[in-house]
């Protein structure tokens, strides 16, 4: 129904001035993570999704945190320096949005699950028919308790606005809810917070109030998930949220086709991709960044962050493939094998006990168990590369850099220091001798000095 | 009350032959797993437990895939190129039953569950009194929402069988639903089948509509458990089903004797056997084929399959024992080992870090950190074999085929590549050197690197 | 309230002659293990926290096996020989309280989460007002079912306890249920026990009569929280109370400043200590004896007990802590690594696939991929010393007893067997050969034998 052309210029303001005091952390309660991203972090993805040309982050006590980790981002920060209410944290956007003319979506920092679908609808909503002062963004929760309440005609003009504590018993019957959500024009925003007082018990000034000033209706709509509003205040809250953003997202992935033996066990991130027929077993955990191809087996108890999955791949069971683990088709990651920056060709295999870092492993390659790239010294990192076609023998030290060449084969056991040749056997291994009868000498003195003790 | 002499012959015939796209999978959808069963093997299995004489698995779209996976068992495929309805379905298996006298029950390759007593209830009910024509499976779920009603009178005599949607709302009152499993004699199967029309908006020829053709009337057996009629049509009900079994045989386990630390973190096979005072603490997989004697102790994060666990032995924490692998009473497998067809002989210890493959261990032998059984060349696997109170140093690779004797000792950090005499001492190891400053010199030198970067 | 200085002698009588039959196990009942600690220890810790002088356990099948289990404890154990009811049981204690002149608590073996504080206020009841004779626990479950009722008046003045069986409709009604705890002076008790009579169906002699005999009115105090007077009576039942247990226990660890990512995926034991700030990810299981510093991360799947971990520090993925296991300030500690009594200095490292046992590693150490420390010769166990800064190559097997100076590098794959000088280097080595072209003979002829076979 939006013609996008006709869309006009967007803004967000986040509100992150809160104290978070219930979360007991040092850390600042908006760069807590949720699906393995800061809680702020989703809303900027979310905002930036939806091509908003200014986003202001309002801080107060840990801005400074606030401000290291959007350093790398577009965004300002606004500094609300006295806790004066909503109403003021909004002002403080003020002077970053000068000169801004265009609809401003005002957000909170933990309530990071917004959608862009629900942002779209509050701008759209912004900008139809009679166009309202103001959109506010309400939900009907299972259980409305102490929510401020909207009282709103069946076109959602709103006709009040009421916090619980002053609401009618009429009005508390009303189950549609006020989320804090707002979209205003920037040309409408500041000089309806100049209007707002602060005549209440708290002396602060309510961004709500805007919605109730005379004049032009404002309009709510309902946002149909309850958790796109859910806030976040303590660490159990935020691992509620997070639950239910799991259960949402195993829902989905078996939906598009993948198998989850025991859903309830494992655990994916905001960007975890995984395609058709891809079967994960029980307790698999996905940190940041990782891709899985069709057909791909991930195996119990299996580890992954920034790793490429390959077709038909293998990982695990206890696999750890850090950033950087590529897997082309086939290869496969056994047992007690971590992957850093390394790539395992096709059909290439690591099944047991190894280390493979900043490594290269060329196709149908097969490293034996305990094998481990020695890629640092204490102070740099150096690439270990081999061949296509190469065995490498259990228990090899592989002291990078280093190549082992394609079809070269490395005896058990070796240090490998300097690099093998195509299709030759590498051996370095001392002579083994042998002590006769020594073993049983030894047994009978321990067990004499076990005797004594 | 039934007299096995007295039983008649048994067919069975599955349903398979749906196309199951809501999986969205390559894979036909019988053949995925519940319990670490195909679905439809779990079927097999019961009938074939049953003594069926005959069973057909009827196929459509991807049926070759079924008819791979039963080419070592003694079933029938019958094809139904046309999806004509599930009466035209079960007539695609007259050829099949040619020659057949005796009881044929009715089954769906999607409906996995359903077991063995109640089965043989819906046969003895045919054999039963005045004898029905057909007896039908009904049960009573939480929310009959539109399953086909049985309208049955108080001894299970039919009614009427009517589809939701042509229901009344008398008859939507009834909770008594329709599985769709039955059980008819093969004299009259395929008579009624040819009678049956498909008059219906679907054009599909059903195979509910022979219980009300005209004529002797069918009864109706309830099932009491619901889930053994859950049919599965997408991998989130698949997963559901899954951990409705799981949470009946964790509790079936803990009633047996079994104590689970954690119920709802351990994952049990279709035949997992685990006898009495075993221990599972949190976070257990178990693959198809584990037995676990009394007294084991299962810790955590072990993943077992084909594995004979013996009486007080000790697995894990992070054991993963694979198919072969044999612990003989009080033997000891620890962190981040695994086993492969291997056995650990009474009271032996591999305590970390170790991969047995193709090994035999003896008595009281003790395996030391890091230790590689050496057991593939990349083309043919070899055997290990250690003796009675062996002492295998940590770090060590046995290149099999290789025999250390009983009582033996083998040094840390050695490569055996020979037959070691029993209570000898073998040693396989450089001389150490030093040089000294040197390290001290590189340090410098590195961090000198490290500043001009 | 209580003036401490006016409490009377505390003893507590704890009864645990019980069959235990439906745990099918050749543990004792009361021994089993809930939150990592046998039940009949939560007791025994909670009484001694009061200050009971003497503790009286009644036992009577399997009472060995109790027996053995406190004999470190100032525990009497009295024998009940035949089962003749809760008030015979009691009645064993006579002569081990003999000479006590106090206040007694009856407690139950296998009701083992009674808190404290609710001890507490059942003895300062006991002593509260007109002192009743005895003071009964009781609780209002969720459903009363089959409970004994109290009918009490409001001031806590017990009128009538009735079995359930024998209760009339309006005292069925009532939902305050008899848990079976009791305090009572040890003055009153035994001649109370003397007076009641085993006139009923099972002949037993009830423990609850001696409320109801003629004279001095007892009273009710209701526990706020079932769980805390939730008996066990199979192994289904101890890990339903286990998991109230754990599922308190994170909505605690939350509350105090714990970020649980999973908080359903963490197990704790009953005296896990975590501080503010600390990072658990899924699947975590804590044994006994844990500390966790400020600031620290446990990654997924890691397993510890008996560990201090220090400020900032980094446990896991997959590490395993045993007993003895210290980190200090930002200590790293990573996949597939071990560690049992050993201390990692401040900033030390041990990233991957490494034991450490009987190991001291200095500050800012790093221990490459593989290193074991070979601390065991089959008969007694030796140490290990690793200075400061020290840089231990990969696969490395350091042959206990052995110091490593500060500051020395052990190249990679060796066996170190003699003691390192600080600022040197190690090297245990065998030179590296090469045989050109042997690996592709070797392949041709194993293809040529593949294609035998």
């Amino acid at each position: 129904m939006t013609n996008p052309a006709l869309r006009r210029p967007l803004a967000a303001v986040i509100l992150a001035a809160g104290q978070g005091t219930r979360m007991k952390s040092a850390k600042h309660k908006v760069l807590h993570p949720l699906a393995g991203k800061p809680m702020l972090a989703h809303l900027l993805d979310t905002v930036a999704g939806l091509g908003a040309e200014r986003t202001v982050v309002v801080v107060g006590a840990g801005g400074d945190q606030v401000e290291a980790a959007v350093a790398h981002r577009e965004v300002d920060i606004a500094w609300q320096r006295e806790q004066l209410g909503t109403g003021h944290a909004v002002l403080q956007a003020k002077e970053a949005l000068a000169g801004f003319g265009g609809d401003v979506l005002i957000l909170y920092g933990d309530v990071p699950l917004v959608s862009a679908a629900t942002m779209q609808r509050m701008i759209d909503r912004l900008n139809f028919g009679i166009e309202p002062r103001a959109v506010v963004l309400g939900f009907r929760p299972d259980n409305a308790g102490a929510y401020g309440r909207i009282i709103a005609k069946a076109d959602g003009t709103i006709e009040k606005m009421v916090e619980y504590k002053d609401a009618s018993e009429a009005e508390r019957a009303v189950d549609l809810c006020n989320s804090g959500l707002m979209a205003v024009r920037s040309t409408d925003l500041f000089v309806l917070l100049d209007k707002i007082g602060n005549d209440n018990a708290a002396g602060e000034y309510y961004l709500p109030d805007i919605v109730m000033l005379p004049g032009q209706a404002s309009a709510v709509i309902e946002v149909e998930d309850p958790a796109e509003v859910t806030g976040v205040n303590s660490r159990a809250e935020l691992a509620a949220l997070e639950l239910v953003w799991q259960q949402r997202r195993r829902v989905q992935a078996m939906a598009d086709g993948v198998s989850l033996v025991a859903p309830e066990t494992v655990w994916f991130s905001h960007d975890t991709a995984i395609a058709r027929d891809v079967t994960i077993h029980p307790n698999v955990v996905f940190g940041p960044g990782v891709k899985i191809s069709e057909g791909a087996t991930i195996h119990a108890f299996s580890h992954l962050e920034g790793a490429d999955v390959g077709p038909k791949a293998e990982v695990g069971p206890y696999a750890r493939l850090r950033p950087g683990a590529i897997l082309e088709e086939k290869a496969k990651v056994g047992n007690f094998v971590e992957m850093k920056k390394a790539r395992m060709g096709k059909g290439a295999k690591a099944s047991h006990l190894t280390y493979l870092g900043d490594a290269d492993v060329g196709a149908g390659a097969n490293i034996g168990a305990g094998t481990i790239t020695c890629n640092y010294d204490g102070y740099f990192k150096y690439p270990t590369v081999i061949g296509e076609g190469a065995f490498i023998g259990s228990n090899s030290s592989l002291v990078a850099p280093v190549t082992i060449g394609a079809g070269a084969i490395v005896g058990a056991g070796g240090v490998v220091t300097k690099d093998v040749t195509a299709d030759a056997l590498a051996l370095i291994r001392a002579p083994q001798t042998e002590k006769p009868g020594w073993a049983k000498r030894f047994r009978d003195a321990m067990l004499a000095k076990k005797a004594v003790k």
